[in-house]
């Protein structure tokens, strides 16, 4: 099935797709109201609500390669960086590209929103504590990752993190084609089966420290091919079963 | 004025204290209702309700000295690192010693939580945004700190920051004591006109990459004095102006 969540008649709310039809529900995961609409020309908002965005960095070898990063001492466990609820802006939305840098990235990614408090998950009820999958644009000031205490600026600014179009909540996220296109041109093209760390090891991992709460989302890292993005850019980031999302760099 | 936040009839509930007695409002800033409590005795919670906890790091001089790092090159802007709403933990709570680092340390500082929606502030509007102060103490895993891709373990794993015991609306934050006792010593005695930004150069930085929302948490830095703890310390911070923090670790 696949969750949409849309701005409608000035509050945003919570549905269920159907061809071209749009069940609206009570919340993220409750009952049909009864009222519909159509999908398409629906004001489409980031599909979650999360308390927190908790990302993996490097988790595909050749990514880890093309910035120059060692590979040699492969870490044991997946290096997490957090966005804040800040950082999500809509399906088809613009972000401005900030002022403050001079290397604005795009990294693709296969996203996922979590639908049941999660804490110490063992790895067989793992996936159990997802409730669907999308896609993420993890956008990376790449000159202020160095400089940055911590990623910052580089990661957790105002709109950082475009999410959508949809959750799809019947996917196995074990091999998706995970694709990213800035004006038509295919720029990255990986495979979720290229991770380092899985999703079922990436959730035991994470619950392992912090609590997730039910809207919150967990990027699983980008494949290589990232590069800068410019001012009138189209960047489309597409997972094989869930669809394309699409930012405009204004 | 002071704001408390309290467990009440299996809910939590924001109130205003008068003496030894709590008026419940509607909300963090809303009207009494009428209802009255007793403070002694009443179940206080962290005094916020964040979408986001964001920390200043290495803020004080003695402070970056003690770990030994650089500052020769002082950074000429706020170190910034983000911690999830999972590390909140109430007042005289405890906190269990995390079975995955050696090396567990306190650090106290002094906390203000966000009245209202702010993005880019003007320095002369900044303090306006704050609701209110309080005490918080940034519980930091110093090994993992060294090896995390980003400070994810290290900072904000669940109830890694203690916050309260209320909020004092009323308050100059610039020339504040802070202290720290574990198990009655003092450990850490600093001010906060010691700090290398200050509270409206903190806000203003912060506000230019990332919308503050209210309820919001901003920690503001450690004084020097930071030490490991060990199961069955006590733990106080204390602000002058504002009150005592105790914390447990179990």
């Amino acid at each position: 099935m696949r969750l949409v969540r849309i701005q409608h008649e000035a509050a945003p709310r919570w549905g269920q797709i159907e061809g071209d039809t749009i069940h609206l529900t009570r919340g993220m995961t409750g009952e049909r109201t009864g009222e519909t609409l159509a999908l398409s020309g629906a004001a489409l908002l980031a599909p979650a609500e999360p308390t927190k965005i908790v990302c993996v960095g490097r988790n595909y070898l050749d990514h880890i390669r093309e910035l120059g990063n060692d590979t040699a001492g492969l870490p044991g466990e997946p290096g997490i960086f957090l966005k804040g609820p800040n950082a999500l802006a809509e399906p088809g939305g613009t972000v401005l590209f900030p002022d403050w840098t001079e290397n604005f990235h795009f990294e693709g990614e296969l996203a996922l929103v979590i639908g049941q408090r999660a804490s110490a998950l063992k790895p067989d009820m793992a996936l159990s504590a997802v409730l669907g999958y999308t896609c993420g644009l993890d956008l990376t000031a790449r000159d202020l990752q160095k400089t940055d205490l911590q990623w910052f600026r580089a990661k957790a600014a105002d709109r950082f993190c475009p999410l959508g179009p949809w959750l799809e909540t019947d996917l196995d996220p074990t091999d998706l084609r995970v694709r990213t296109r800035v004006n038509g041109e295919t720029r990255q093209d990986g495979r979720t089966s290229h991770m380092i760390f899985d999703v079922v090891q990436i959730l035991t991992y994470i619950t392992r420290y912090v609590t997730l709460e039910p809207g919150d989302v967990v990027l699983t890292g980008t494949p290589e091919g990232v590069g800068a993005l410019h001012r009138g850019d189209t960047v489309e980031v597409e997972v094989g079963g869930i669809g394309t999302l699409t930012t405009q760099i204004g």
